[in-house]
C-alpha cells in the first residue's frame, strides 16, 4: 500500500468511516465547530467534501512571493477580512496531532462583492448566514500531522516514513 | 446523531446513495442539467464532489461589504460574465424544498483570461465546451430547505430544530 | 442508467473503488505523482476529493475573453506562476485516453501573498513544502478521454454517445 520505493509520494489505503451533514449557524467559529463534532464523535481522521455559506471575520494567511523553505512566520502574509463574503471552498482534512487531539488542516476561498476571489490557509472564519458542510471519517492508522522541519508547516505523516 | 445540546452546531450521519459521473454538453444549463438529473434518477438529497470544465454566461451574486444580516436582495451584487471562463468549482448540494421539488445551493469559481479567480453564489451558467461532474446521493431524512428568516437565505434544516 | 433521451446531459452510475490518503514531497511534480499511484495501484478512473499544500512554478492556461467553440491554443492564455502559492483547490478525474493511459483533467487555484486567487487547466505544478491529496477509484466501464472535435479540448466520452 504504501509507496516505500519512491521517497517523494507517500500514500495509503484508507476504509470509509462515517460520513456526516453538517450546518453551522451564525456566529459560529469554523474551526471550533469541525473541532466539536469531531471531538463529541471521536472522529481521528476526516476530510472535507463540500462546504458552502457565507462568512465573516476571515483570518488567513498566505505565502510570500520568492520564499524559500522552511515557511516561516516571516515568510507568511496574514489578512483579515471583515466581510461579509460567499464561503465558496473549505478544503482540508482532521488528523491527530502528535498530542492525540484532532489538528484541522484548512484552506479557504470567499468572494468580495466585486466577485473576486480571496483565500489562504485559514486559521478562522466566522459564519454570517450559513455554513453548509459535508464531511467524512478516514478510517486508517499510522498517520499523524506534526511539523515538517524541512517543509516549516505542520504536515501529514506517515507512520513508516 | 444530532447536536442538540449546542444549537450552533447541526449534524447528522448520512449513508451514501448511488454515484454518478455527469457530462454535460455545450449551450446546457448547469442548474436545469443537474435537476433534471435529480428529476429523472429520483434523487432527493446529493452533494457535488467534483466539477470542472469551462462556461459562459455565469450569472452570479455576492455579499456587499459591510452588511447585515438578514441578507436582502439590497445587500447583493449581481454580476453576469459572459465569458467564456474555466470552470475551476461548483460546489453545493440538492436538498428539497418545501414543495418537496429538488432544490439546488451552488457557489461557482472560473477563471478569467488574467488568470483570476472569480466567483459566488451561482444563479445559473451555461456550458462551454464541456463539463464533467461528480454527483453522489445522500441518503438521510428529515431535512428540507427553507427560507431562514434569520439569515435571509434559504438553507438546510433539520426537522428537530 | 445513461440518459439516452437527452443528448445534452450524459451520465452513468459508478462504484466505490478503494480510496487513498496520499501525501506529496517538495519539489515533486503534481502529475507525474498522480500518474505513478495510478500506474502503481492499476487505478483507471478516479476523482480527487480534496488537494491542500503550496506549489511553486505553476503552468496553467486559461481561455481567452469572447473565445468561439472549438478551443485551440490561440484562443488560450498560458501563464506560469513561480510563487510559491497556497494551493486551495486541485479538482478533476483521471479517465483513460484511446492509448489506455491515465489522462488526468485537472483544474487548480492557488492563492498570491496579496491573498488573491488565480487558476485554470492546470499542465503541471511543482510541490512546494507539502501536498495532501484525498483520491477515490470509480469503478465503471465504457468512458474515455479523447479530443471533443466540436470543444476542441479532450473530453469524457461515453461508449453509447
Amino acid at each position: 500500500m504504501m509507496d516505500s520505493n519512491d521517497k517523494g509520494v507517500w500514500y495509503k489505503e484508507y476504509k470509509q468511516g462515517r460520513r456526516f451533514l453538517v450546518k453551522i449557524r451564525p456566529g459560529e467559529s469554523l474551526v471550533e465547530s469541525i473541532k466539536q463534532i469531531a471531538s463529541k464523535e471521536v472522529i481521528h481522521n476526516a476530510v472535507i467534501l463540500s462546504a458552502i455559506g457565507s462568512v465573516k471575520n476571515v483570518h488567513l494567511n498566505d505565502i510570500k512571493s520568492g520564499a524559500k523553505l522552511p515557511i516561516t512566520s516571516a515568510r507568511l502574509t496574514f489578512h483579515e477580512l471583515e466581510g461579509p463574503l460567499e464561503l465558496l471552498s473549505l478544503s482540508g482534512n482532521i488528523v491527530p496531532a502528535e498530542s492525540g487531539q484532532a489538528n484541522c488542516h484548512l484552506h479557504i476561498m470567499a468572494s468580495k462583492s466585486s466577485g473576486d476571489v480571496v483565500g489562504g490557509h485559514m486559521q478562522d472564519a466566522e459564519v454570517f448566514a450559513t455554513c453548509e458542510i459535508v464531511l467524512v471519517e478516514l478510517v486508517l492508522e499510522g498517520i499523524e500531522r506534526h511539523l515538517s522541519k524541512s517543509g516549516g508547516t505542520p504536515t501529514i505523516f506517515f507512520a513508516e516514513e
